[in-house]
């Protein structure tokens, strides 16, 4: 087993889709093997084994996973089993949608507030709780024990909430704001762009009608 | 000026977010140095001139880029001046979300249709259109020219709406489901895998808060 404290980030990024395939097999197959795993995956049987490692031999030799096994195990090393919390900032259609996103709290997610700063929708229920008003999100955040800050707040407010997560104590952001937000180091910031990931594609998309 | 047919997928990717940038300074600065640029981009100024170096030289000596120029320039190689269309497949909240994001359109993006599979939402204003039956994204798909299918169904369903995706001649595929589609290698796919970010944001966050 190689130490988990060096996993390199690729690897990281990987484990939830492991997790997520696996946990859809459970009760369908009892054991998978690591060609059937990276098949569904996408990547090669090396590299499944070798991301998988890195957590220690749980691969059987001619015989593969147990697939409730390794969903637990990957699971744990995730954390589903802890319950966190997160807080949304930006109640529009987009913050909305995240509010109510049903997979979050399977995994043990489970939104704390929602926040915004539009005086009219302040109040208003959403997903079980009512609106708050941004000004109020640094006590909250100093208050409560929220790991991660949900930004679908538009561009120009990201950055100051941002600031204001930071100056909080709260380490994690994942930002839906179409803007590359200034953080410290110790603070681990995820970005959706999605016109960025638009664009990407739909350039991809002409560069492969191009013959070269 | 090296072959633009030789750009690596890494600096594509980084294409649109040299874009959003610029965008955002176009009025108020006239000209930028890789090294500003590099800073609010969170690259190196090497990295920056590295990667521009692949568009021609739009770099002067000492003085920098011109902010105007460099965004064009990068505009028309990402292909915002097109109009390009796109359907969404899945009305939940998500696909409503993505339906009314007002940026899509400002970067050539147009909604050409939505469709879901619930008899009781198909029929349905949505984003300035109705909501469409999914059993006709096919047809829709042969008969008119779209360029990206944004799929925000449930799990369950996303495969098959790819496989009519793929099999009525687009090849851009946005999934936001959460499962791991298979298509063919000439579709271009992007994953917007939300859960999957979540948990490995958290995890980061924990071993952050881990001494080894």
């Amino acid at each position: 087993m190689k130490k988990s404290g060096s996993i390199p980030d690729i690897v990281i990024e990987r484990l939830p889709r492991y997790y997520r395939y696996l946990r859809s097999q459970l009760g369908k197959q009892e054991k998978i093997s690591s060609r059937i795993l990276a098949e569904h995956l996408s990547a090669s049987a090396s590299q499944v084994r070798h991301d998988l490692s890195y957590f220690g031999g749980f691969g059987l030799q001619g015989y593969g996973y147990r697939v409730e096994d390794l969903c637990r195990k990957i699971g744990r090393i995730l954390g589903v089993e802890q319950d966190r919390y997160y807080v949304i900032v930006g109640a529009g259609s987009l913050g909305k949608a995240i509010a109510n996103y049903p997979i979050f709290s399977e995994v043990g997610f489970h939104l704390s507030a929602v926040f915004d700063r539009n005086p009219e929708i302040i109040g208003s229920p959403l997903a079980g709780g009512k609106i708050g008003d941004v000004s109020e999100l640094g006590k909250y955040l100093e208050d409560k024990s929220v790991d991660i800050v949900v930004i679908t707040a538009p561009a120009e407010a990201a950055q100051g909430i941002a600031d204001i997560t930071c100056g909080s104590g709260c380490n994690g952001i994942l930002n839906f704001a179409p803007v590359d937000l200034q953080v410290p180091e110790n603070v681990q910031l995820r970005n959706i762009h999605l016109t960025d990931m638009m664009l990407a594609l739909s350039y991809r998309l002409q560069r492969s009608g191009v013959v070269d």
